[in-house]
């Protein structure tokens, strides 16, 4: 038995959209879900009962960012990443191969690997398949990805060519380097930008080495929603029906449930523990910037069809006051609540998608959002 | 009956400390005990139900702040702190007058009040007795304090004395002005810096007008812990004993145990939460700087002798990682457990009194938290 497989409970008839159950060795998640991002050990101010509380149970850890600190050796001694932190839920790691685009400015890309400097300290580092898969196989998360280059989304076709074939090599090499393929399930990741004929090229190629579970890279990273909405939509009849879909990055609101009607049955995205940091707030009413002086005398909840702890204990003056006042606790509240939102945000999509409505209810979602029709 | 009231239970036969019962209208209090501070209606990092965990349920309030965030009006509007930050156990605010000569530059002293500019803002601003009793009756707290000037430790003789007289006219000022008697518990605080006369003349006219409380102001601002310990020696024989005494801003572990020794039934102190901060944890083998790279493999809890959920959950490596990464976990982490640790070390004080070993208790804690005997 593989380390994680994918059960297909039922497809919405509106929509094509999947339900479905996601087995890990560390818990069965009911999916489409949203897994909060915990990128240093930690999800942002929160501990790990409450990251139960807001999520399904399965978070994700960043591969790049414990390898530098404290270490993934070190990480490995205390158990891994769910010893280290004391989670006792699912994990997923990623490859550390986005934060070297994103985050390192000087970077040279070989068929080796890719040698790039740190983004605070300078010094030279080196990342191959191998040393990726080495990492998260220290780091010990139930689901860990290839090793792959993230290119921008409209670099031409040669270019592309090139570094998805690249990516495809380094994948192969990442599966051969991978030691604990019954306990981490080492997943493929479908680059190809906007290019639909190198997108469906990857994923085959991907499918020919066979991993249990397929991420699509390369989406939300600056292409419109439109251009992104496409591709999804080009993905979804080509991708296998019987792994795991995973869209890296993704989390507004909008995208998540244009993803699952598109197929996707696993996201991740900071966005909503960094708006809280900021002092955005997710509502069933739209964004709310709580720092806003409208808020200032309110002694309503920040949104009344929430059943959060910070909806049920606080009033909206409160958190404008702690927002305004750059207090710490403001942005652990507004952590708690937004990931909260889209728990609850990702149940009513998986009963929408059961009950075969869920065209409808992105209308009705994205109507109290306040979105355009789409 | 009176808002609060003290009840002396024993006095320690090695020292004189007092061990007694703290009433207010939100709980009754043993004492000597430590208030956490919750300047701007939090204490910082934590929620209410944590608060009551490191702490005996009975925390400070700062007026200046919340004066100026949000405003006591808007306060008030939500039923006083207690109501805004949704905590249901007792409170007491400081009089602003601190924050006025610690915070501001620009100030005039004036027999009206005090005429300063906004720490931030630069905007200007006035404040009297009765302005501050005003602002303390909307924020409602059970125990509330008189204006006051804090005049530096060793001023002459003669600055010292036209200032004690006019904090005691102010004194005199605010009880006059004080709206709710019943309700919430005006102290009177005794100032006089280093000079034991002044001290004594001021703390005797307080006793003229009369308060169900007395505060010690003007301590910990600079001068050798010698002084200030010489200082409390002295108040400790001519406060009255039926009527609790409150130390204030002071709140380091071996401060806190020498005030008590020297009759101290109230201290309150930013330093455990500001070192949480700063990443410094008290622990009972000392001070921790927790980012030293000698805890970065140790599996071992922070405190083997604490049972806080910090100690009972995490390693000190991975505290190390938090603090390292400068992630606000960490903070939040460590904020917890100082508190816990001075609830820790207040109720053993408590315990060492009823059981009339309070100097041998100072000697062993000195010993193994690494203070020098003194």
């Amino acid at each position: 038995m593989a380390a994680v497989w994918y059960e297909l409970k039922h497809q919405c008839k509106q929509t094509g959209a999947r339900y479905g159950i996601l087995h890990t060795p560390h818990g069965d998640f009911e999916t489409p879900l949203f897994m909060p991002v915990g990128t240093k050990a930690n999800v942002k101010t929160l501990i790990p009962s409450e990251i139960k509380e807001v999520s399904e149970g399965l978070i994700l850890g960043n591969t790049y960012h414990l390898w530098l600190q404290p270490g993934d050796e070190i990480i490995k001694k205390f158990g891994g990443i769910r010893g280290f932190m004391n989670w006792d839920g699912a994990l997923l790691t990623d490859s550390g191969g986005f934060q070297v685009f994103s985050l390192s400015k000087i970077r040279k890309i070989t068929e080796e690997g890719v040698e790039f400097r740190h983004h605070k300290s300078g010094e030279k580092l080196f990342l191959t398949p191998e040393k990726s898969i080495e990492i998260q196989n220290n780091l010990g998360a139930d689901i860990i990805m290839s090793f792959d280059e993230c290119p921008p989304f409209n670099s031409t076709y040669e270019y592309m060519k090139d570094s998805v074939d690249r990516t495809i090599r380094w994948a192969k090499r990442g599966k051969d380097a991978h030691k604990n393929p019954e306990t981490q399930a080492l997943f493929g990741i479908v680059q190809g930008g906007g290019n639909k004929e190198i997108r469906k090229y990857c994923l085959e190629k991907l499918m020919e080495i066979d991993f249990p579970g397929y991420s699509i890279g390369g989406l939300s990273v600056g292409e419109s929603k439109a251009d992104m909405y496409e591709m999804l939509e080009f993905l979804k009849d080509i991708m296998p029906s019987d792994k795991p879909r995973y869209l890296m990055g993704v989390g507004s609101p909008d995208d998540l449930v244009v993803g699952a009607m598109n197929g996707i049955d696993m996201f991740d995205c900071v966005l909503p523990s960094r708006n809280a940091r900021h002092g955005t707030a997710f509502t069933s009413y739209g964004k709310v910037q709580v720092k806003n002086a409208s808020l200032k005398s309110s002694h309503e909840p920040l949104d009344p069809k929430c059943d959060c702890y910070v909806c049920k204990t606080y009033t909206k003056g409160y958190l404008n006051h702690l927002v305004k006042s750059e207090e710490i606790l403001g942005m652990r509240l507004l952590t708690y609540h937004n990931l909260y939102f889209l728990k609850t945000l990702m149940a009513n999509v998986r009963k929408a998608i059961q009950e075969d409505r869920l065209a409808d209810f992105k209308d009705e979602f994205f109507k109290s959002f306040g979105y355009e029709k789409k």
